[in-house]
């Protein structure tokens, strides 16, 4: 992995490089308001799916050019929907679709590292859902106008955002956005609690969300960051079983070589310098939740 | 169902009318201050069911008139809470019990339409549980006194709402309304993100959720409302379950009648005009969960 | 129980008293700026759960002294974070852990009474996690500074506090906060709706938890509160699950003395004298759920 050049994969709609432990992923249609494309789908799941294993990457921020018209405007439904479903699904039935924004989505929850947004620009449907609620943090531009109108349009809400939504700000909330299908922006009280920085010009949005995810790339162990995602989204169903699942959690990471660090950091004053991989040191106690395959092999759900 | 009249149904401690696709139910026993009674849980539960099966109606708005002196002050205990329970339960033991308050709760989450209420009053504990939680949409008058008072009745808080509270504005909201029992207004910061719209007075509530509910109820798709609603409320435990569940949802739906109007409106730049209905086009893989049968027949929990 | 004498207990690392209906226990290593200590997490642990079977007991309140440097700052690491695992965890390895915070957390859950933080301090840490979270009401001063610093120390979030922060503030906040490690005010929109009440100066946080603890013990049932808490932590995972829970719960409590009590004095419009007990009128319904053992006994988790 370590010699892997982002630049020689061959993306198209999408552009990919590395700064200072940072992935920087740019959508790259803006000629097409950055809508919804198989070629897209693909190479996004691809580059998070690296990420995930390249260890050089410790954070990454997906971003549009500013001066592209949307930052994403969802499925290009000018000639209706079913463009979105492959031919194994009308000859299977609807058990084989999968959904693509849900593949993407899927790909950056099970993305280990730090996961930032910046949103600078106007973003509807699968551009509010899978490009933004499955990110640890939202950065967006106060302009921008959201939207989820599924309802508002004969479908329903897809890429899991009725699993993440009301888990990020709460059913009621969650519901008035995905009944309403209403237009909003970053500040309406509908969206309370979603983004992490509102920034008022959109060519603020990136550089603030870079500096972020620059210092948090310095200054985080990379086996804390995975634990503490799983923990925070994989864990148990009860006040007990969590308490089984962080006590290993903290033992096996307190005897880690990053743990010795940030002690001795800490007692030193000075900043960390984690050097602990996640291929090289991660325990294989991790994961410790079975993933359910979502792959469809010609088999009902 | 088509022909049903609901002025005709005989109904007394509630009056419904239809209106642009809109069910109006008026809480009437405004000389009883609106308090909880068997022939009002039994109406609220026939009504309900029909609006769920009456292809006429979209959205349903549940209000009192802004005269009454409360919107709902609870159950009348100047009797004590015996009242409250069946003969049945007093001779089978307490497992034989079903919440009124629950009953009718259900009655409105089980409602594959969309819902509103119109708080324009005080409202104390079942008036702040059944009828306001499961709703999905919460219009109020900024001068309400609301409570949760169990605690300091001595009984504890029903109606399913130590389910839905938590879900809709997090545990820690919930927890400190339900166990203070404080008496609070709906700008309060432990409501925060619970009501859609707060208005200064009485009379302006209900207008406002008309309003809101006659575009809703023009605007969107019954088959969208009735699958977004399921999985929000009925979803998978894991992000791949609900990827599952979502992608087929949009299949279905991708190919619905209302999916390609939604679609040609878009284009066209014009209003939707969604003509299916879910007596006819709702596809029989909805609804995907088992509901847990709750009546009691003489068996133990 | 009713004999017992909390001063006589030989607490060194806690100070415990009782005042109308109050149990007060305040931190006690102000030399350490209260410090996590073994001894500590023995008397908390060994104080919340007397706290839980004393019936004199009806709220519970945990403070430090406001001259203390810190609340509390969170584990002693300067000599790294071996001191944390027993021998026992170095000879049978990792799933023979049980940390220490997660121990303390769960003393505070499982205690049926009314819980309350007054954090007078700065609070870092297992100051944050295992003595903020478990509680049903915050109180804090403004001025504190606060921290989760797991993943910039090379380990993770202990003491259930990725089951909790989620569930109290919902996943974006907590998120940020877990992953950012970031110091944050009270008043930091990511904390928003975790504090009860947020008090400009340190001695102010204490008396106003006290007021608001006294006034609860007076007018507030014990059994309600048990039963309360029981239903929103350990409640069905569905509606109908919940609906056949709390009308056993409303059924059972309405029957009860301290319900007769309640309805009594609301039609005398007078206060409550609530005369039950835990100890000797809890149905033996309560508690309804399995709590898994934690302990261990040289197994594998």
């Amino acid at each position: 992995m370590s010699a892997l050049q982002y630049e020689s994969l061959g993306f198209t709609d999408i552009i990919v490089r590395l700064e200072d432990g940072v992935a920087i992923l740019t959508l790259n249609r803006a000629k097409q308001r950055n809508t919804w494309s198989i070629s897209l789908v693909n190479e996004l799941i691809k580059a998070f799916d690296l990420f995930n294993r390249d260890d050089r990457v410790r954070v990454v921020i997906l971003t549009a050019e500013p001066t592209a018209p949307s930052f994403c405007s969802g499925a290009d439904i000018s000639r209706g929907w079913g463009g979105m479903f492959s031919e194994e699904v009308q000859h299977e039935g609807p058990h084989a679709h999968r959904d693509t924004g849900g593949l993407v989505s899927l790909a950056i929850l099970r993305c280990r590292k730090i996961t930032i947004v910046a949103v600078n620009g106007h973003a509807v449907g699968v551009g509010m859902t899978a490009l933004q609620l499955p990110f640890d943090f939202r950065f967006i531009w106060g302009g921008a106008k959201l939207a989820l109108p599924f309802v508002r349009r004969g479908v329903s809400p897809e890429a899991i955002s009725t699993y993440l939504l009301p888990r990020l700000i709460g059913h009621s909330r969650a519901t008035a956005l995905m009944l309403s299908g209403a237009t909003v922006s970053p500040d309406s009280p509908l969206l309370q609690g979603l983004y992490h920085e509102i920034h008022p010009t959109r060519d603020a949005v990136f550089p603030a969300a870079l500096a972020f995810g620059k210092e948090l790339a310095a200054n985080t162990s990379q086996g804390s960051i995975a634990v503490t995602k799983g923990l925070l989204w994989r864990g148990a169903d009860t006040p007990e079983g969590q308490f089984l699942l962080d006590s290993r959690a903290i033992q096996i990471l307190g005897m880690s070589g990053d743990a010795e660090e940030g002690a001795k950091a800490f007692k030193e004053r000075r900043p960390v310098n984690f050097k602990e991989t996640l291929s090289k040191n991660l325990p294989n106690w991790f994961p410790w939740w079975t993933e359910v395959d979502v792959k469809h092999r010609k088999a009902k759900l």
